[in-house]
């Protein structure tokens, strides 16, 4: 599909028909997922891709609170027959620019004007939701709720260095409400854009 | 350009011949920058917009340190016509969710599992990335060092509650050596990728 069209089309999609996901397009997905940018070609990241019913279903078990008040949400999105979870790695970044090309060898975190641990990882789940626009298929990135994340880790044995920035469903679309937020309105280039200066 | 090969083509540009850039292109990377998600559609971003080439100038003035050790990237990178600051605004994430269909009125940092403000604006900053591509430019995403933010924010008169999270370059392509970053090479998936479980 054409850049433009995808770039378009994209948008949360909250609701999943129960048709399987091919295996290569989950496989196209995490080919341009890792071809996101990332600070010093650090590559921090991580993607698990929970495919199998089982794995899928211990997935919203173990992050969904005893009591949801969102189950008209959540049974739309656990329809879903994938979700990958992109994980950054903070200390994979503070290694890489403490090699001698960048010197940072104290690891201060202080150096870093903006968490480009998550920022990349975050452009390589970007890159994953528009490739599920270009493959005809839909997806939504969403948060794991904190006090779920311990749970989460234990489940699927996530080591300590990686921290879960989301997840991802990925699906054929059925037809959903849109999200409440959208009433809210884009907000315009008006609004958003200082030029030359504040 | 198809979808694909946008993806396949984007990197990260560090020299700029003295073209300029024309206005509907710079129209066209903005346009799809707010055409990326944000959580709770909070929107919490803005783009500083520099094409004057005094503004740009301001802006390297305003970020280098006063000794560079990185001047041939300098030279490159500052002949770039465009230069586009992504800001990320906290804050108004923290408001939107303290809304009544979020209800975190308490603004507690603790219920975010990962920094919205800056994954999201980092989003928006890959969707200009790519576009550059799409436009048949080159573009390259980087830091501002943060003891040089004080300065920046006071040259452009940046609020409080607006953080760069780094800067794009915007140009034609000239010919560059390539970060030696690259030497790491890209982790497969077979490196990056769990399937079930870690």
């Amino acid at each position: 599909m054409e850049f433009r069209h995808v770039v378009r089309r994209r948008r949360m999609v909250r609701n999943y028909t129960s048709d399987p996901v091919p295996d290569e397009v989950v496989d196209r997905l995490l080919a341009h997922a890792i071809r996101g940018p990332s600070a010093g070609f650090s590559q921090g990241w991580a993607f698990l891709v929970l495919d199998a019913d089982e794995d899928v279903r211990r997935f919203w078990a173990a992050t969904t609170p005893d009591e949801p008040t969102y189950t008209s949400w959540l049974e739309g999105m656990s329809r879903a027959p994938v979700v990958i979870v992109p994980l950054s790695n903070k200390s994979a970044y503070l290694e890489r620019y403490a090699e001698p090309d960048k010197g940072w060898t104290d690891r201060d975190e202080s150096r870093w004007p903006a968490p480009y641990w998550d920022i990349d990882t975050g452009m390589a789940a970007l890159l994953m939701l528009l490739t599920a626009v270009d493959e005809g298929l839909g997806a939504c990135f969403f948060g794991i709720p904190p006090d779920r994340i311990g749970r989460f880790r234990e489940e699927f044995g996530v080591p300590r260095e990686f921290t879960p920035i989301g997840a991802i469903t990925v699906g054929h679309p059925a037809p959903d409400r849109g999200s409440p937020s959208l009433k809210r309105g884009r907000r315009g280039l008006d609004e958003v854009v200082h030029r030359g200066s504040w």
